[in-house]
């Protein structure tokens, strides 16, 4: 995807862009707290979206856990959407603010829609941080679900790797 | 992905995993007809859901056009969910059958919700199905947007590719 022209509304999330990989942590008040290996994906095709993959998987065996698929969209006046779709059976509506920082960027982004298929876990609002520095990355992730309020569910920590 | 065991609840969807490229038509009463190229993957991680990721892009240029990628939920009764996420700022929740036919299956599902994101064009209504045989997969697309009924939209006519 590397060989198209940049849009400019992509401009301020140049630093995302690339492949990122580390280890992270899920805690949540109703479950045990885990750990996983992360993979996540930023890329381009030349139109104003960023499209994002990313794909965990279970320390020790290798195995896969969570995935999920979607794309950022930068309005060009500071703010960002984003849809996320998972495998879990959830869909998600954010918005929020792109900000440029003296090593990379910051986007911090809150639902404003969460929607679930028939068969999957209710979840009724999430919020989704993104902060790179240079080559590390921090992702952080709230959701309310189970009865709980707005709660921080992961945070992971990445190398760029691409 | 292809060395893990698949998930029983995938089973009825086996002819649709691999890469598929081909042609498509897209027509709707405010536009003007269009085609472009399609390329459409399914793979699965040995979990109970199959992935899709889509693109399209202008025959002649090959520059990017449409993009999307969700996951399929088999509920193992011939149902099946499917949530997506369009660049466009789109998420869809469809649900729907899958037919086991002689020579693959076809999968027909309607949306139970679609959401936008607040700069999106609205759609409020959506319909798919695919419809694999041997090495061909027929994909159709219907909307309801732009104030028109759910109306069929695009078309298109793969091979598969591996």
């Amino acid at each position: 995807m590397s060989g198209l022209v940049l849009h400019p509304l992509n401009a301020a999330l140049i630093p995302l862009l690339g492949e990122w990989q580390g280890p992270g942590e899920g805690t949540y008040p109703t479950i045990e707290s885990f750990s996983y290996g992360e993979t996540l994906v930023f890329g381009h095709v030349g139109k104003p979206f960023v499209a994002m993959n990313q794909r965990t998987s279970a320390r020790g065996s290798g195995l896969p856990l969570h995935a999920e698929a979607g794309y950022f969209r930068p309005q060009g006046d500071g703010t960002v959407e984003l849809v996320v779709s998972q495998p879990s059976g959830i869909v998600e509506i954010l918005t929020g603010s792109i900000t440029e920082t003296e090593a990379g960027v910051e986007v911090d982004m809150s639902s404003v829609g969460v929607h679930t298929t028939p068969s999957a876990k209710l979840v009724r609002e999430t919020r989704r941080r993104y902060v790179a520095e240079g080559d590390t990355l921090t992702c952080d992730f709230w959701m309310a679900a189970m009865g709980e309020p707005l709660t921080h569910h992961l945070r992971s920590s990445l190398i760029r790797r691409a």
